[in-house]
């Protein structure tokens, strides 16, 4: 087995640039850790089994979700459950990272030219 | 169903102290987010099914494993994967936000007086 190594998110949020496109930075069980920069406005969009978290490194998350808007700051996580309508807005460039399930699609029941079929590991 | 509402680590943090006590402070499908308070050594131990993820928010981590020792600081994570034996150690508080399996016993393969069969929310 390789040596297991610890991994810096600082340093993850280093390797990319390129909004709205989540790197793969580990993997738990059937679960992905991933780490992504969000600059503007995403699309309103829900996941029908895949829960999901955010948990905002740095910079302010707005979610918006039909019930109203909840502002995530860095230190603080949101789980937005499968089915819940969401969108993720960022006035400025947001780090987040993401913990789902292998099999969550970005844009969820939608696929349109924001989707991304294969994410890249870094 | 329940308003969405975002969760701040150093909130959970600051209501317990109790060290090798880990409080499940969110859930993602049937994964667990666990915040929990280290301080001195746990025991060697493994997890036959369940991948581990310790995400340091606060203080320096040693996990000893038996290739070595792999120290994790605020900002950086380690996946230890099932069947690896590994020990955490805190010379002073850790602050650690844990993410694995609900499945997940604290003392992996063994039961003792550290192990929690039960654990809180918070």
């Amino acid at each position: 087995m390789a040596a297991i190594e610890k991994v810096s998110l600082a340093e993850k949020f280093s390797r990319f640039s390129e909004p709205w496109s989540p790197k793969i930075i580990g993997q738990v069980n059937d679960f992905h850790v991933k780490a992504v920069k969000l600059k503007g406005e995403f699309v309103w969009h829900h996941h029908e089994k895949e829960d999901e978290l955010f948990l905002v490194v740095q910079g302010k998350l707005r979610m918006r979700l039909r019930e109203g808007e909840v502002t995530v700051n860095p230190g603080e996580f949101i789980i937005i459950p499968r089915g819940v309508e969401h969108m993720p807005v960022a006035d400025e460039e947001v780090q987040v990272v993401l913990l789902e399930p292998a099999s969550t699609l970005n844009t969820g029941n939608l696929r349109n030219e924001r989707t991304l079929e294969k994410l890249e590991r870094l």
